[in-house]
């Protein structure tokens, strides 16, 4: 919950002991200590105005509307804007109980296979709570990535490598302008970065001390 | 990755005794029980064409282009249509070595909170593969839902509900007409399924039924 920026967690009728554990450990998150405690899922949803229950296909209660997350989390970030709403899990081993379900405005399901009828609620929770802060742009568009390098840098490595290969006898005369071309586009293909065309040049220097010596 | 239909998993440098336990439990999973083990990232993706490191923000290795999950998924998406992909994941205390990153051609990060430098593994798991699996045109398509009621059957429910209201007093002469309209109005709101239809349609039936006995 936190690491997607959910901090508002409430329990129903939770394990008293384990309950009170987690919270008094040392390293409790913030969410946890913060938690607040319910009865009932009536009284743990007072205050929301669309309250949304969490299933699996195989739990399909036909009494509700059933969302695959992808739809749901679109209608739930468009009511947030404007209303609190609860996202209601059950407990791992049995799910909501349809008296739990009967407080929901409709149910959600996370696209699983078929064959699973459930999901460790963890996991669960934070695909859910991923789906809700997910951004459609950041799909479409590519992050600022490692700076490129020059065509100078680049064609510095070329001329470079082509040394390298005549100096150790890979370029044949006849063939040399073709060699020599096709060097240049296979390094080309490597989009190397600026910091790599560096590293590129630093050892073929190197390459080339050495052969010379030879 | 069972719930999400990836069924290969490969363990590099395994807690022998852990990962024996859980292999030979009576309810481990077929991705668990066809698990390979491996001494090295080098040998475990010897055969992928594209290798995914994943890293936080934090963890930020400038050598690498880090891309966000959304983003990232969309490249892997493309990629695994024609080769073999894997995902690597470091574990949960330490994350990722700069040795385990050398074998990446890049990082991806899950877009959360900037103040939470780790997540548990199992949900960075499952949050990265439901990412890999999510279908944009389920966010845009509503689902097939519950059936909603014919104009007639909710024309019923308002004509019974004012019955009932005009019955037990609750229409002034003077305002019906403009009543009656407000009544329809809010019916029409209802959004009623077939099903609440008929149910509200029993419900008032019964209630009339005792207003005209009394």
């Amino acid at each position: 919950m936190s690491n997607f920026g959910f901090m508002r967690m409430r329990l129903v009728d939770a394990y008293e002991v384990a309950y009170h554990e987690a919270k008094s450990a040392v390293n409790a998150s913030d969410v946890l200590l913060h938690s607040e405690q319910f009865p009932t899922v009536a009284d743990a949803v007072s205050d929301c105005a669309l309250v949304i229950g969490t299933a699996s296909l195989g739990h399909r209660a036909l009494q509700h509307s059933l969302r695959r997350l992808e739809y749901g989390a679109e209608q739930i970030r468009q009511a947030a804007e404007r209303e609190s709403v609860a996202l209601l899990f059950g407990s791992e081993k049995f799910g909501l109980s349809n008296e739990d379900m009967s407080h929901c405005h409709w149910l959600m399901h996370i696209p699983t296979r078929e064959e699973h009828q459930s999901m460790n609620l963890g996991q669960a929770v934070a695909v859910c709570l991923y789906e809700l802060i997910r951004s459609e742009e950041a799909r479409m568009h590519e992050p600022a990535t490692v700076r490129g390098a020059a065509a100078a840098e680049v064609e510095r490595v070329s001329e470079m490598l082509m040394r390298a290969l005549r100096e150790s006898g890979y370029v044949q005369t006849l063939t040399a302008e073709s060699t020599e071309r096709k060097v240049r586009r296979m390094v080309r293909r490597l989009a190397l970065s600026e910091r790599d065309a560096q590293l590129w040049a630093g050892m073929l220097r190197q390459i080339l001390w050495k052969l010379g010596k030879t």
